[in-house]
């Protein structure tokens, strides 16, 4: 049998230097464990402008689809900062999302025991924290028309047009249930249904969902604003979050923040389970491709590492060896190597991307 | 001449109850500070609706129109859970902000002293946080057309549309500008605009207002779910926060908890400077109508008469007054008086709403 396929996309920024961290642990578990993978590699984002105009090539959106996953770094950056919309470095990103049509993003927010000190809430609050938030991705206001800058009388308007179909809805929401099932039987759906229609729909078609096919599972209904309060007071009441594309964007991050450890959180992008088992899926880290440090080699490659890891477990049918490497990682967390983000107030000598590669492969 | 006139609108669930303080204080300064005012009460809400079904009826409307601020404790409950989309609680609040062109929303997101151990934050990254965040407050995606829920094809779509016109971003812009003079003299507006076109006209217009005319104030850009981590990690790092409705929703509820005391928390909702110096003005807090603790005397009603010392300030430029209030609210939680939602995990006897009223009023 061919070996599975794999396409990397470095992308932007901090994206390269962490992604070459990624490709030794993907080289690791080829020579160790008899898991090879046929690697190729491509642009994304600014870097794909760079060398094509595009931020996203019509031959790598071509390659992307025919992968069984891609992996990608970050996009973005201020040199970009003044380009066309059109062309912007995230618009290859929304591109691969839209046409791979990876509607449902899954967005750990973990606490690491290791570093439940680090997070700027009370450990007791965040210790122990295991939440996942599926984010519909490919729909919503990012993708709803009418939009654009518009004349109208004597001055501009800026429209965008947030659009969920019940289809939509009904899927993400599926993809939701069928992880909570996996996790603690929780689903806490979010949306503004006091002031949005498509609120009101995603709240009628989550609920229809839950009470035909998953009646099992514990579903609420919340208003995002109040998610957002909640998951600073107290978030270890949640298990699955499900909410919308743009609901999804900032409250996943302020989870992503609760922990305290941007540069430690994956994330998956996953499309409709395909024939072959294997849904359509793009892997990369939540943290973006902080332009601030690029080429210091200070970056933490563990988000992106742990990327790959659930590359294993969602793609590859490989949860042991997913285990394997999230424990290589607690294991050298423990040990206290620590990369420049996760140095707290004590201080000590950060190491470097590269250190913290060679940490982890040595535990491995 | 004449008093200036107040109408009180105390709403459902604890709105009532947290109001019955806030009328106490109203008469002490009338009795004690010769600064009386002609109130009026009516209905908003789910109680509006029980009495004339409309969660506001037009006669409740035009006094709103006619009076110089409206106080307001809160809407909604479960037990309109059902009502149609058109009669909901919610409605009412939202026909007064747009029908008084409350365009400018000012909530405060202040940590009290004698309250920092009170966050779920350590207290180092909140104590003495004092930021403002000034929301869009009459537009975009709250009341954009086209919106419903229409049949397509052979399923539903959920639509809502999120439209900002070039003179809408303007006049919020320069009410943050404003405020941040009379404060750190700092604005970090907030949308998508990486993603979103009105993102990109919003960005373009705050700018442009800063060059024109408050080129003093030092502005900053930042997208919105990077805002929300922040808020999560630094929030000390702000001054004003400029948002717009939706985003402004979201991100105001999650600094409001980042204070730990969401009991304590007022707002404003301002239109435009009236030819008497007075805008169109409606106070409330920013908790909701806490169904789970109504008529049991548990609310604290601190956030409601915050709410009327930022009518003493906004409205009726009695900045003294308002100082005086807030200092004799200050003395008192420095006592230790506390409602419930105040007791830490010491424990401790909680004081009732009335209790905590007759402290602020003896410290008056
Ligand atoms: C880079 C940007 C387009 C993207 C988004 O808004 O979805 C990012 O913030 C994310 O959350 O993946
Ligand atoms: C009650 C609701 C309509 C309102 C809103 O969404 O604006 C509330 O959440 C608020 O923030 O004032």
């Amino acid at each position: 049998m061919a070996n599975p396929s794999l396409l990397i996309l470095p992308g932007d920024g901090i994206g390269p230097e962490v992604m070459e961290q990624v490709k030794r642990v993907i080289a690791w578990f080829g020579d160790k464990r008899d898991l090879a993978f046929d690697v190729s590699e491509d642009l994304v984002g600014g870097a794909a402008y760079d060398a094509h105009g595009t931020p996203l090539h019509d031959e790598t959106m071509a390659r992307a689809l025919q992968v069984d996953a891609v992996l990608l770094g970050a996009v973005g950056g201020p040199k970009y900062d003044d380009l066309d919309f059109s062309v912007k470095p995230e618009r290859g990103l929304l591109r691969l999302r839209k046409e791979m049509d990876l509607f449902s993003n899954l967005r750990p927010a973990q606490c690491f025991d290791a570093l439940a000190d680090f997070s700027s809430l009370k450990k007791d609050v965040v210790a122990g924290l295991d939440i996942m938030i599926v984010r519909e991705l490919t729909s919503g206001v990012y993708f709803g028309e009418p939009r654009g800058i518009f004349e109208e009388g004597n001055e501009r308007v800026g429209v965008n047009t947030q659009r969920y179909t019940e289809s939509e809805i009904d899927r993400v929401a599926r993809s939701a249930f069928e992880l909570a099932r996996r996790r603690n039987n929780k689903v806490c759906s979010m949306e503004k249904a006091n002031v949005m229609e498509s609120g009101i729909l995603w709240r009628e078609v989550v609920q229809k969902v839950h009470d035909e096919d998953y009646p099992d599972v514990e579903l609420s209904h919340m208003y995002a604003d109040n998610g957002a309060m909640q998951l600073v007071r107290a978030p270890k009441q949640f298990d699955v979050i499900l909410t919308d594309n743009l609901f999804g964007d900032i409250l996943s991050d302020c989870a992503a923040m609760l922990t305290g450890s941007l540069g430690m959180l994956p994330s998956a992008s996953l499309g409709a389970p395909a024939a072959n088992g294997r849904p359509k899926a793009l892997y990369e880290p939540v943290h973006g491709s902080a332009p601030d440090i690029t080429g210091q080699g200070k970056a933490n490659p563990i988000a992106c590492i742990l990327s790959f890891a659930m590359a294993l477990r969602y793609s590859f049918d490989q949860g042991d060896e997913a285990a394997r490497l999230e424990a290589a990682i607690e294991t050298v967390l423990a040990n206290g190597a620590r990369t420049a983000d996760l140095m707290g107030e004590e201080g000590g000598t950060p190491i470097s991307t590269t250190e913290m590669g060679d940490a982890i492969l040595k535990a491995l």
